[in-house]
């Protein structure tokens, strides 16, 4: 099937690192290739002083399985280049994905260690995932992670995200969904709204008032196209004109004015006394402009309805990835038995062996303790009541499970990603630097 | 022309923020739509001690132009959503590019205020470009610039960029290509291999030796499969026993060992030694593992032949984006006249009206001035013998111009960065922060 046959997706084969093309190949020719191996998806550590961290872009993983062929194009471009041999070919043009996979619940929060995805299949088919689950995974979580701090920063407000200038096309998408999955209300990206069912927003940009030739007439302009049921942005010129202005132009039933530039917090105030003294009480205030987690928090107190948030979702807020990494945990050996491996050199040792996760939840329903269990099998379960299993069945014998993939997935990880934050301490929300939330227990099964 | 019709290339037309829409709509309602307008793309500062940026992402979106383009499914989300009104889907259903881009050429390092990427057209079609132009712009340049300073540091030693799985699946594409036009020598990204003709490495992972049951084998099966002509990974268990097992395995004419962790400049030099006394003087040493520009430059004096950077360069060093910003400058009034148009409130002030730009170098080469020209025409070239005009034609009447897309972009856009890094001075290629490395200077025309 070509890349056109398959209508508006090409195919995602070659986002990925040539090095598992070329194990593949020497796999293949001395036959370990079809050993049955468990990868897993962990982060060592999280970004300096961050509490927690928000699993996402699972459902993103599980749509890009059914994408990930190897088509004519992506078979010339390896044969002509003589990146791998016939074999290899003849391999990857019949590949697809049997095996299986488990993890943690879009949505869910996570610590160090904890082992986020597992993915068990011969080598053959579990190496050539890597890359691009990780692109996945790594940047949707950071995005995620830096969504829920904001979030939560933010209260009962909603969170609207504005970044896609500032991230890569399609980043931006994925930027859009992870945002959502860590509690944004919307965005202004079309596209993630076509993708993913996503609230779209937005009005207008300084360019419309300027575009003009002058301030009532754009205003005029946007509520003859839009009626009151619009944002006027206000500080293209003097913001108390510009109030005044956005008023006479849309009666007191505008929806809202937005302020992007100067001291938020003050001209705020200013802004909501004018409101209210034009009798536009119900005229809402949506402030932007260089928000983060910490800008938020500091407009608790101001008269704020709504953040638009841009550059600092987008890219982590410090945090652009997760280190997450995926390894070989566990192999069968030549004599067919199951073997933990681990690399044993320097720096960077990691645990063997096929893991499974549970969160320990006291009896006031406050998350305590990250729990990975060593040894599980494939779908363990906690016995103990006050452990709430962590890895739930993502794709079984290759068939994806379904719940987590388009616009229903991401409505159920941000209600996870709630659910799971809830449980967390009020210290995990702190935004100030400090340890994980919770500590993280190794035990065997 | 529908998705599947046009082979593997999606429709780009949703990566937008929805407020262009709305503009539109609006604008197209009150007849300012068609109003000429110049919208120029700029940042405000670099990122914090950085001396230059590097333009990168030109190519891109000059490709991205013919996929920008509203078919049924994008057309259908619209009507759907109630985002738009009649008047504008058919506005969209027609919409080609039309118009004119200026800017600098790719590869082109830049200063705060550089004027880097000009459009002119009618309002409706050049505020429909806003979030596609930056978003690839801001991210590529962001990797452009921090692949410059690993350049730098690594002098005459190739740097391979391996970061594509710290990034969205898609980003790493661009960021390998970014990556190239910042001097590194190849990636690891296949779908960046193919897409521009970039150079692909990568041999094995620790995966591949813990795959079999022991190194020897592991090294034996790669031999085997590729030769002497390859890397391989020493540092899964003893590195000094790794480095005998892989001489032993591939023999003196081995091309490469590569260490992925531990102390990188005293493990290069151990090595080193022990490569030389097997009689393996010609087997190279790449090093990996969570390098930087700063730890690139700390090994300057090890023996390593190459560097394999990650996450550090897919994430721009610490700055994953550029702050560029896309401004409606200049715009036809209601006589039919051209003005220069700025936003004037509290803290985000931009100089008005169409702008060139031109780089004063000295008798010696040096690069010394960044000269940008108010009230310049497009085209505008700077007649003194020692100023360099900036901006090239990149789109004249929708006529994307040749030698900027594909892979011939890429080369060109590599050679252009060296040319023009060459003429900074020393003191640009310092990685301590500083001020921009030239002053820029703002004149009238």
């Amino acid at each position: 099937m070509s890349a056109s046959q398959r209508g508006t997706q090409p195919s995602m084969a070659l986002l990925t690192d040539r090095y598992e093309l070329t194990m593949l190949q020497a796999a293949l020719a001395d036959g370990t290739a079809s050993r049955r191996c468990v990868f897993e998806v962990f982060t060592r550590r999280l970004p300096a002083g961050r509490r927690y961290g928000v699993v996402a872009g699972t459902g993103r993983v599980l749509e890009a399985l059914s994408t990930f062929r190897f088509a004519d194009a992506e078979l010339e471009f390896l044969r002509e280049g003589g990146i791998v041999n016939d074999q290899t070919l003849e391999f990857l043009a019949n590949y697809r994905f049997t095996g299986e996979i488990y993890g943690y619940a879009e949505g869910e929060v996570f610590f160090p260690g904890s082992p986020l995805m597992t993915v068990e299949a011969s080598f053959a088919e579990g190496v050539l995932l890597e890359t691009l689950v990780l692109s996945i995974l790594n940047y949707d979580s950071a995005v995620a992670s830096a969504a829920s701090r904001m979030t939560s920063a933010a209260g009962t407000r909603p969170c609207l995200e504005m970044g896609g200038r500032r991230a890569h096309e399609y980043a931006a998408v994925a930027a859009a969904r992870a945002a959502v999955v860590g509690g944004f209300a919307g965005t202004s990206n079309l596209e993630a709204g076509r993708r993913y069912g996503l609230t779209t927003i937005g009005t207008a940009a300084h360019a419309f008032t300027l575009l003009h030739d002058d301030e009532p007439s754009a205003f005029a302009s946007q509520v003859a196209s839009f009626g009151d049921a619009t944002t006027l942005l206000v500080d293209t010129y003097d913001i108390a004109e510009g109030v005044r202005r956005a008023i006479a132009a849309a009666g007191t039933g505008l929806d809202a004015v937005r302020l992007d530039s100067g001291d938020l917090g003050m001209v705020a105030r200013e802004v909501r006394d004018q409101l209210d003294s034009l009798g536009a009480a119900g005229t809402k205030i949506v402030v932007s402009s260089d928000l983060d987690e910490h800008a938020i928090a500091s407009l608790a107190a101001a008269p704020v309805d709504s953040y638009g948030v841009g550059t600092s979702v987008v890219t982590g807020s410090g945090a652009p990835t997760c280190g997450m990494v995926y390894k070989l945990v566990q192999r069968e050996n030549s004599d067919g038995v199951m073997e933990p491996v681990q690399k044993a050199s320097a720096s960077k040792s990691s645990v063997g062996g096929r893991k499974a996760a549970a969160r320990r939840v006291d009896t006031a329903g406050r998350a305590v303790e990250e729990v990975v269990v060593s040894g599980a099998l494939a779908g363990w379960e906690p016995a103990e009541d006050s452990l709430r299993g962590l890895h739930v069945p993502l794709v079984l014998d290759g068939v994806v499970q379904s719940g987590f993939t388009g616009s229903d997935g991401v409505t159920r990880a941000a209600e996870r990603h709630r659910t799971s934050r809830a449980e967390l301490s009020p210290y995990a929300r702190r935004l100030s630097a400090g340890d994980p939330a919770i500590p993280t227990t190794h035990i065997a099964v």
